[in-house]
């Protein structure tokens, strides 16, 4: 059962971002709901979407509704637990029978961001383990490694802003590409963790918020939380990036993640491979940001990583208003891959990985990873 | 006075686009007025502007009613008859006044595309010129200049056309930035002649068009005409095209240009270089497409651009709504600088400038230039 110190707790991102909305939150019991802020609304309406079973967390996720790696993990985290609540009075063997399959449900949702996976993994591991009463005493288990992950989640944000918050150059200038931030989070972000760390120990920076077509996670989402948090920042089309690394305005590129490989190649939102390319043509330092939950050492390297490609309409309108002509078709792949041979490091919870290197990696995540 | 055939001539623009509205065209005898096709419109609504005052010209080319770099300067001729015909009873010398102060107001219009004050001073050309007789005889010459203009430009995209269509590739993709198409100029483009030439020589090619951001000059125009023509298109987010260039999916790369330095730096469409910078990584040839009247030799480089910045609320919303935080600001230059070296040639209606070399293109242009 959540406790009002495990609720508490995971609002308290801190930085002056006292008033914007939670992200998600477990409201109530063990009878409770997930109530997700509807991103998609943002920034002009705060509306939430309770969720009471996987289907409406599945449908959530799908829409972006909850989005950002780390966000959609405890989500998935939360969904599980939703989805077998009602079977908890079963016998443990068909209680864990419904566990797989509800997991295997929701890690269907979204296939590149890993964190989903590897969050959903953590709560089935508590459904398997020997330690496991009746079905009842498993299932609140489960939810309270769900709330762990939340909890979790705040700490590893903070302490990614650690990390991370002396890269950011003081009087200078960061690019940053879709919404790596609180809103992607439980906690106060990944990329923009460092910000909000670096903006408390009173470094002034000005912020370019790429605006991220097609659903413009940047121009409505990272401008409004940085904008909440008293943090300098300008929204700019995705294609006025390049120019702007080349005219001497940015000192550093950072950015989120929502899969690296085991060589340290990343996935992340589309559009960030080529501000890799303008950040080396003018020698300015091209940073991912993410928890060690994001690394999956079972892939090689980056083309392994699935991408989604996501509605055809999403490019074709999206502003209540098809541009396109309707004959024509649209590509919209959701994410793309930057090479380690472009990212000059990545800050994690425990540090920098810097050089980018598989046996760099392997090293930070420990010889059982 | 225009006759039916340089009004017919104007409009021929072949290669199956014999049902896209014409960009622009003069109506009527002397006293006719300019009739541009509104592009904000479309591609749904397809409705014209007749113009009938240098004031009607210099708003429908600041809000883009008509756009591209070659169809603003024949636009900008015709508006310099129109603002001075009012005039052309008067004695010469004040006629030929007012034909200055005209031609300044126009030229004030947009900074970046060369085109506009090139056209402009061919016209200002013929009001200066020894063999005018009266002010009413000098307007008429100057009037037969513009339609010049309009006649020349069909003849110089057939011909840029034809000087580039080998580049596209047979079986494979081009990628295009913005639109260098039919609407931007008053013949079949500049960029997309290439591709219409090479269509109606029967080869099979997909053309993948950024949607160009923050107009959609991509998705609303060349996905239009390309559609129009019969020709397969593809659109996709500015910042998907990295990631589809590193896929092996484009063969060729080429865009139009607003102005050409003496160096062969190119000013075009914001998102340009970045292209450019992605085309180079992954060895796909680079080609900018353009008349010579955008070349400007009296700047010894890109860095001497003036690059026009265009209203924040083009990236704030756009789309009928708002969806940048109001108390954020925006960045938006319409234009960026791609260096010569990033670029493999320049296709012109006298042939290809290759490489892309200060030697080159003072050849191509003659000692005079």
């Amino acid at each position: 059962m959540a406790t009002k110190h495990d609720i508490e707790s995971s609002r308290s991102r801190g930085h002056g971002l006292g008033t914007l909305p939670s992200t998600l939150e477990w409201v109530g019991d063990s009878d409770g709901v997930l109530r997700l802020l509807d991103q998609t609304l943002l920034p002009h309406e705060v509306h939430f979407r309770d969720c009471s079973s996987a289907e409406h967390v599945w449908e959530a996720i799908r829409v972006l509704c909850v989005r950002g790696a780390p966000a959609i993990g405890v989500a998935g985290a939360y969904g599980l637990c939703l989805g077998t609540r009602a079977f908890r009075e079963e016998a443990l063997p068909a209680f864990r029978d419904k566990v797989s399959e509800v997991a295997a449900y929701l890690r269907s949702c979204r296939p590149t961001a890993v964190n989903l996976a590897w969050a959903i993994d953590r709560v089935c591991e508590v459904a398997a383990a020997d330690t496991a009463g009746s079905a009842k005493e498993t299932w609140e288990a489960m939810l309270r490694e769900a709330h762990r992950l939340a909890r979790d989640d705040v700490d590893t944000c903070r302490r990614i802003g650690e990390a991370g918050a002396d890269l950011i150059p003081d009087g200078g200038g960061v690019l940053t590409h879709c919404n790596a931030g609180a809103l992607a989070t439980v906690g106060c972000g990944t990329a923009l963790s460092l910000m909000y760390v670096a903006h408390e120990r009173g470094r002034r920076f000005r912020v370019y918020a790429d605006e991220t077509r097609p659903l413009l996670q940047g121009a409505r989402l990272t401008a409004f939380e940085l904008d909440v948090a008293g943090i300098d920042v300008r929204v700019l089309c995705d294609g006025a990036a390049a120019s702007l690394i080349a005219s001497g305005a940015v000192q550093l590129v950072v950015v989120g993640a929502d899969r690296v490989a085991a060589n340290g190649d990343t996935a992340n939102k589309i559009g960030t491979y080529g501000l890799a390319l303008a950040a080396r043509q003018h020698g300015v330092p091209f940073y991912v940001a993410a928890p060690l939950s994001t690394f999956d050492l079972s892939l090689a390297s980056g083309s392994e990583i699935p991408i989604e490609q996501r509605d055809e309409d999403e490019v074709r309108g999206g502003f209540g208003r098809h541009l396109v002509p309707s004959a024509v078709r649209c590509h919209n792949p959701a994410f793309d891959v930057t090479p380690a041979e472009l990212i000059t490091g990545i800050v994690t919870e425990i540090g920098l990985v810097q050089p980018v290197t598989s046996p760099r990696i392997r090293g930070f995540l420990g010889p059982e990873a």
